[in-house]
């Protein structure tokens, strides 16, 4: 594939370096300030970037949502975080001419995870569930923004669902509702999402181990494999891989 | 409910402990001798038993076999191991009178954990599977019976799998159709099964560890409390929530 | 050995069933109401006690204490939990007309646990470290006495050290001194406490787990054997398979 | 540091990306034919590449070994695999004129845990061993060499142990003595190593994880770091930090 990058942070170069051991071609990328030194052509608008088959966006709402007024036709690949209900109504338009893309998590594994326990949660509804997350030392935020996605997927099946993030001074027992979150931060941990399922005398624990950003590059290379020979519409890991919404 | 006991092995002791804590009556237990001193009145026959709401098998094949040629209806909760065929086949003649349940494995816990690895299975197709259990250093067989269920439910969904046992002399790479299988065993471990769905550069495990073997003998009594509801008809943990199949 | 009991509570009472399969004898049992019905003789002072090789006591200082006044000589073995330093102080001065042990948690394992997390901070020094414990939902306290424990060990090897609960409001980076505590519940979880160590690209993980709180009735029994043929003074799992303090 | 590099395969290419974003510097590498294309200048004996202050070798004997007869003093870190008896009586005759260290496994992280487990085997007398390692689904050998080095650092500990690769044909009970080892391969897991101590009611595990390889390539690093000051003499992990052996 030809491939025109939006953006080129840490995550779009990793896609640059990957798709080119894939045997594709980045045809140029599109940054704020196209004037400075980059490894591919630089634009600001699509209207100027080369003809390409599909375009691959690690960015943010303020590069993203700009373009987005451009009138253009390209299938899009989608994973800017932020702004998101605006985003995604804004993608919905566009995708009444080309085929688009958004998840704000492209690892095709979280996606899976996440199914596998909306899957799992009705059939342990006398289990009490409990989340943990690991991550590097220099992550500021917590919980991580998957194990939030994991909590809603949660919540979705199992409504009466209440967060707790510190048990140190509760001196009461916990209620079934509690989900109880934890965030562990050290070294380089690149990402570890658990769900514990306790029961009588029996646990289960769905554990979700990242070795590599490569995980999200390669997701979002997977998916614009699969988008260029869609029709057009707007796609989600839900339904990418069958029918339309 | 009144229970009749078939068998009265350490499982069924504890089914008598654990549905008593329940406020359940144990009736009586069946027993190859009657003769012995049991905590319990013990028959050898289900014709000479006092009256039950249901009956709890945990024996073997050459105390049941026979008594499921005698003439009664009783709701069965059966969980003997063994000459399976035979004892399904008979099993659901039966079950034309009655409500009649089998399974191998009576714990709840290890059957949600089949359910959800098969559905994994078919999501993460391009990932290699690898399985391990762990026991407690008196097992004498190895795999476990578990894990041989939850081997022939991946296989059920990904045909092409082969076994493989020990690698320690092998010089060659794993092959795509491969499921390793390893057997830890030590001190009292009651029961732990994972499965390792492996891909590029991330990792999901599913694992369940079971603490008791109050699992198997409380996940009888739930079926018990289920079945003698039920209509006629057999039953297993894939249609007793469901309808008759 | 013949076994007096003080106290005769959940813990005493799985020290009696296991101390007796192990073909030990329990003498009676030191109790505040011995009128009520127990099913060993009941006293309430050791002076009025039949003559016993050993005394362990999972009690409180409320029992404990006054018992101390008496004057007596039998080796002891103490796990009663609260007014530490007094209890201390009181075995001490006993201790030097029989062999007194005392341990806030009577599980060997816990006690090697402190023991190897000890030997590995030191060397360890720039990974972070990050705790987490599991236990049952009835658990009214977090994080668990154990886990506390262990966090003064690592304490006492990295001075530094400070508690983090709660991260999830937090909004900067991980500190060098930081020990991350996290505390799950659910199900009937006996205890499982973990100390990761996470450094550049690698990651150390040492776990306990208790299957059931066997491991305390057990170490005390175990303690016991020894503690009758040791000489008179006071002794800990640090000292006790050694020389006296 | 000015280093220069005994080989230039994945790992050597590795340690020139890391050293130099650690502000050292690449003088050359050593190679069987210097007349390829490298990024840094290509010489085939130590005498005549440029002065540097260490030398970090990942190569084989066959290169290794015929430098050594060469006449130098450069301080040397030697992570050769193969030939090892060959290898270590070399250094140590080289290690009369400069200081050389040599490890089979350059991993700080690896070294630890090999010592915790030595801390803690005699600790833990009356657990039961299993140990596992996983890797990706590329590696032809099994168990993986750093497996076989903490196998016979516990066997140092326990001399009575026995090696068990495959139970699941055999029928009877663990015996004390047997240490199971099994091997997992999947996805591209860069190296995982576990050794589970399973007693009565209790386990303890302890894991390590690799992330990526730059485990090696840093530990090769760091060792050199520290090398460049120490007196002449034949160094390892084990005595790298204290006096020379």
């Amino acid at each position: 594939m030809r491939i025109l990058l939006i953006g080129y942070g840490a995550m779009n170069e990793r896609v640059a370096r990957l798709a080119e051991e894939r045997d594709n071609e980045i045809v140029g990328v599109i940054v704020k300030d196209s004037s400075k030194q980059y490894p591919y052509p630089a634009f600001n608008s699509i209207s100027k970037a080369p003809e390409a088959d599909v375009a691959i966006d690690f960015s943010n709402p303020e590069l993203l949502l700009p373009l987005l007024e451009e009138d253009f036709t390209l299938p899009l690949v989608i994973a800017t975080t932020g702004e998101k209900e605006k985003v995604i109504e804004k993608l919905k338009e566009k995708s009444a001419h080309m085929p688009v893309f958004f998840s704000a998590n492209m690892s095709y594994g979280v996606h899976i995870l996440k199914e596998i326990i909306q899957y799992a949660v009705p059939l342990l509804e006398d289990f009490d569930i409990e989340m943990i997350e690991k991550h590097h030392n220099k992550k500021v935020d917590a919980p991580s923004g998957t194990l939030v996605q994991l909590y809603d997927a949660i919540k979705e099946k199992r409504e009466q669902s209440v967060p707790v993030y510190d048990r140190h001074e509760s001196s009461s027992k916990r209620e079934a509702a509690e989900i109880g979150i934890s965030s562990q931060r050290g070294g380089t941990i690149v990402g570890e999402h658990q769900v514990l399922f306790a029961g009588h005398d029996e646990t289960i624990e769905i554990t979700h181990r990242a070795q590599s950003k490569d995980i999200f590059a390669n997701g979002a290379i997977n998916v614009a494999d699969v988008l260029v020979n869609k029709e057009n519409g707007y796609y989600t890991y839900n339904n990418l891989n069958e029918e339309r919404i």
